[in-house]
Formats: structure tokens, C-alpha cells, sequence
């Protein structure tokens, strides 16, 4: 086969078949919400159709903790303030006899956090504030790359949900710019989004700590400082979507209470509109908890889901396959 | 010429040629900025290049008051500010006889300004917060339809200029994200920017007040508090920056000392780095003012741009239009 080249049509052919053909959604299993979001996505990007959307309107938000990655046993976020605490202590001598920090140290993070929101606010503070952006940056980054799922023994980066990479990936393909819009903290996710997720850190919206110009000998240094600029949570949710994006979501996609103003917000705008809520079903691929969870906490929405038109999806059964493969 | 398809090659290469000679920056003088700016972009978009940056890395900033459209006699947004409260004044009787309101209502910009800080912040409040983004939206909007600069008579969205619209496209076309990073009003901003340079509401930084979502009449709203959550000027740059983008960029363009923290935290990252200052010159067609001016001071920025290899445009002799042609 010296010169390949008139097997070219043929090649072609057969590419543009199978491009055609390509399931965009392989880990979703035939069911409804696989139907309702390919029905959702045809229908706005078909030029000419009443539901039509242009490009620069197609913005689509997603929660992060319990949407796009596993949630528990707690968020790794706050795996990550244990970690970190822990790290820091040589530096802090003072802690093993101060609380919350000394329970920390001990391994009780039950006695650390009975304390209460004073002593949450205290680690988180001590973990988060007081360094330079470029050094958080890399602290998160170092830590992802050597800390480990508790239960998987996986990296957490691989705690993320196939389906909802290819959901990312799929509505990208038909020219929708994607966000996250999660309650977690701004700086911590931006280090890593655009390699896992494809969201690059300018799309990336969280509860923001304070930030402060310096410079630190001659040189020019942001420092985050320990004020809560936004509480990206709740109602906080559409507050930070127009912050930051400065229009309304046609799209969003959530799996706690704390997502609802953010699926209201979108979903109650004109033309067409969809709202997606994952639904923790599958306790030996994932996990199964809703209504009483004090992670992810989802109640008010399993109820207002279908009267408002929201896709529940159940993990269980929507799903071929919660992670991606092993590497 | 029944069938000209033996004219394509022809067609393609004389396309071609075209393309390669097309002066991406025609209303630009061949002076030294416009080969700057060139030289620059060629090198940090040659792959191989010890320059090379990565498209998701080539984030360029705008300061949009006084570098992207003119900011005399004053601030478009204090003219519009005036505007508003005039239009308000009937729903406000008791405004003709409080300040600084009262004075305003009679064109005396002068005595109403008097009250300093306190009187600009009551303006201010009054005309920007209370409604709903929704509404405010609309009264820019409406307010940009009809209302023509003081001098010229033009549309304000008329009064940008020309080779700074040339510039943003010609860094897009070559990979760049293009952001606003402005000390004006980022919800007085988005309504229009995307029209007018190409920048979408989620690429617009500015000065930025308070949000809060709520349902009115059980229809969910984002309602425009009067606090301020961001004063994007000098220091407030950077961290602007930080916190919508989150990650250093690597062209900022500007016009007065109120950029130089923009610069400076640009241009002082590694690799390679551009700043732009336009340093007003053109009395006649435009304004010249640098070191004195109440608008657009620009005197340490003067004194330093040589030295730390920002470049000066000088718009009298850089720039061969200011403005775009008449519609
Ligand atoms: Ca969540
Ligand atoms: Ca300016």
C-alpha cells in the first residue's frame, strides 16, 4: 500500500458515518433524562426552530461537590482544611492545645466541629487566608496530586462523574460556554477545572474570599485575606451568576437544596429552559442519600422537581457508569 | 461565464495574498506602538517560540473609560447619572428642594457636587440601586438609544475608538480572550459591550455593587442593593481581575494612574508581557490632557511607562482615526 491516498473517500466516509452515528452521551443509559436533555440541546441550537437559542446565550451552570465530582463521606474541600491543618502545625505550635485546631491535630474532627460555625470559620480561615493566590494555587495543586479518596483510594480529580463530563462535553460541541457555580471555594477549584473538567478558571464561580494588592519586597503579590465576599450558596447562587456571568442560564444542573435558587433563577426565564437535579441513588456505585443528609441535603427539591419540570436523574439507573475509568 | 469554478485557484491565492498583506491595525500609524504591538503578538503566538504562550493563557485587559471610548467633558456614566435623576425628578417631588438633587434638577452639576463624597454617593444610589438588574438593563439601554455626546453629538457607543476596536479584534483573532477591567459600573457596562467591542457581559470587570435575589410577586428577581462589593480602580484592578478571571493576564491597556496596578501586575509576570497606556494628545480631535486632568490623571504613569517598557500611545501621532466613520 504505497500510496494510501485513494482510500481516502472511503476512510471519510466511514468517519463522517460514525460521527454521525456517535452516542454523545455514553454513560447515560437510554432513560428519560438522556431523552429530555438530546431533546433539549436539538431543539435550541436548530436555527430557524422557536426554541432557538443564539451562541452567546447557550450559558449553561453546574453545581461541583455532589454534581460533577462525590461529596462524601464529606467535602473533599474539607478534607483538604484536615490536610492542611495538619501540614501547617510545626509552624503553629500553639495548636495543640487550641481549639479547634488541637482536635484537629488528634484526628476528632467531631469534637473540632462542636465549636460550631466559629470554628469551621477558624479552619477555613487558617487554611485560606493570609498567603498569596500563587501560593494557595499551590498548596491545592500539590495536595490534589498526592491525597487520596478515603474509601476508593482513587485521586480525588478522578472522583468526578463520567456522565457528567460527557454532559459538559456535549453541550460545549453545540456551542454552549459552561460555569460552575458551586458553594465551594473559588481559588480551590480554579487550580484544577480547566484539566478535569474543561472549565477554565475565568468560568468558574465560588464562595470568594477577600483579596488585597501588596507589594512584598518590590514585588507585586494578591493576598487573600479572611473576609467572605460572597457566600455562593442558596440565594447566593443567582447573586454570583450575575456577578460574574451577567446573564441568565439557559441551562443548570444541581443535587442539593442549596441548588434550588439557582434552578429557579434559571428555569423560570423565558423560551426554552432546562434544569437538572442529580439524585444520589446508587449506594454501591456512589452513594444513597437525600432528604437527611447533612452533605448534600435534598428535600425541597425531590419534591419541586416534577412539578416544575425538573430532570431527576437517577444515579442508579441513568447511569452505565458513575466514574471514569481507572487510568 | 457559465461555470467559473476555473477561476477559484486564481480566486483562493489572490484571497490568500490578501489575507496575508490585510494591515490588521489600518488606523494605525506605522509608528513605533503599531510595530510594538505586532512584534508582540507574533512572538507569543509562534508555536516553538521561547514566547509562546498557550491560547487559554493569552488574557488581555481593557480599561474602557478614556482607552476604549473618549471620557470628556466627564464620565459617560455621570451623564447618565443625570440624566436618570432628571427623569426620576417626578417621582420624586421632594427632590427639588434636597441636595444634592436639587441642584442637578436646575444643571448646576457644580453646586451639587459639592457635597463631595457623600452628595456622588447619594447620586449614585439613587440611580443604580433599588431596581431590578432587569430594569436597570433596560434604563441603559434606553438611555444609550437617545442620548448623543454633549460635543460631537454622536451616539455615546460612537465615541469609542477606532483603533482600540482593531485592537481587540486583532488580538481575538490571534487567540486572545478580551476582557473590560473598568473603575465604571460592570451592570452600566454589559448591556452593550458585546455589541459594541465584541466583549460579552461575562468578560466585563467593573466597579460592582450589591446583588440580592429575591421573588417579587412569586417571580424570582436579582435586585441592585446600594452597597459596593468591588471599587475596581488602582489596587481594585488586580483583584478585580483575580476574582472574575483568575489568572494573570498578559496585555493590559490603559489610560490613566488609575490602570498602573493593572499594569504593573500584568507586566510584571513572567514571560512576555505588554502594556499599553493612550496618552491623550489630540486636542483637535479629541482632548489632550495628561498630568492635571479631573478625569484620566495620568502623571506617574508618565513618569514610569519608559521605565518598565510600557508603551506610550501617542494618539495624535499613533493614530491615523479616532473615531469610526458616521453610520
Ligand atoms: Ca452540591
Ligand atoms: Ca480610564
Amino acid at each position: 500500500m504505497k500510496n494510501p491516498i485513494h482510500l481516502m473517500p472511503l476512510i471519510l466516509v466511514a468517519w463522517s458515518m460514525q460521527a454521525g452515528a456517535a452516542d454523545p452521551l455514553p454513560s447515560w443509559n437510554d432513560t428519560s433524562p438522556k431523552k429530555a436533555i438530546i431533546a433539549f440541546v436539538e431543539k435550541v441550537t436548530k436555527e430557524g426552530s422557536a426554541d432557538f437559542v443564539p451562541v452567546p446565550e447557550r450559558i449553561a451552570v453546574f453545581d461541583n461537590d455532589g454534581t460533577l465530582w462525590t461529596e462524601l463521606p464529606e467535602y473533599f474541600q474539607g478534607i483538604f482544611v484536615n490536610d492542611r491543618i495538619k501540614a501547617m502545625a510545626p509552624q503553629h505550635p500553639e495548636w495543640k492545645t487550641e481549639e479547634p485546631y488541637a482536635s484537629i491535630l488528634k484526628g476528632d474532627v467531631k469534637k473540632a466541629l462542636a465549636g460550631g460555625e466559629k470554628a469551621l470559620l477558624d479552619l477555613v480561615m487558617a487554611t485560606h487566608a493570609g498567603m498569596t493566590t500563587d501560593e494557595f494555587d499551590k498548596q491545592v495543586t500539590d495536595w490534589l496530586a498526592t491525597a487520596k479518596h478515603p474509601k476508593t483510594g482513587r485521586p480525588f480529580t478522578e472522583m468526578v462523574f463520567q456522565p457528567m463530563l460527557e454532559l459538559l462535553d456535549y453541550l460545549r460541541a453545540n456551542g454552549f460556554k459552561t460555569f460552575i457555580v458551586s458553594g465551594g471555594g473559588i481559588e480551590f477549584m480554579r487550580p484544577w477545572t480547566e484539566k478535569v473538567y474543561g472549565i477554565p478558571p475565568e468560568q468558574v464561580v465560588g464562595s470568594t474570599g477577600g483579596l488585597k494588592y501588596e507589594l512584598r519586597d518590590g514585588k507585586p503579590v494578591i493576598v487573600k485575606t479572611p473576609s467572605l465576599v460572597l457566600n455562593d450558596d442558596k440565594e447566593g447562587k443567582p447573586v454570583g451568576i450575575q456577578r460574574h456571568i451577567g446573564r441568565r442560564p439557559i441551562f443548570a444542573a444541581g443535587n442539593s437544596d442549596g441548588d434550588f435558587q439557582m434552578l429557579e433563577w434559571t428555569t423560570t426565564g423565558s423560551g426554552a429552559r432546562f434544569g437538572l437535579i442529580v439524585h444520589h441513588t446508587d449506594a454501591e456505585r456512589e452513594c444513597a442519600y437525600d432528604r437527611k443528609s447533612p452533605f448534600g441535603k435534598l428535600d425541597k427539591g425531590l419534591d419541586e422537581a416534577p412539578k416544575r419540570g425538573w430532570t431527576l436523574v437517577n444515579m442508579k439507573d441513568d447511569w452505565a457508569a458513575i466514574y471514569p475509568e481507572k487510568k
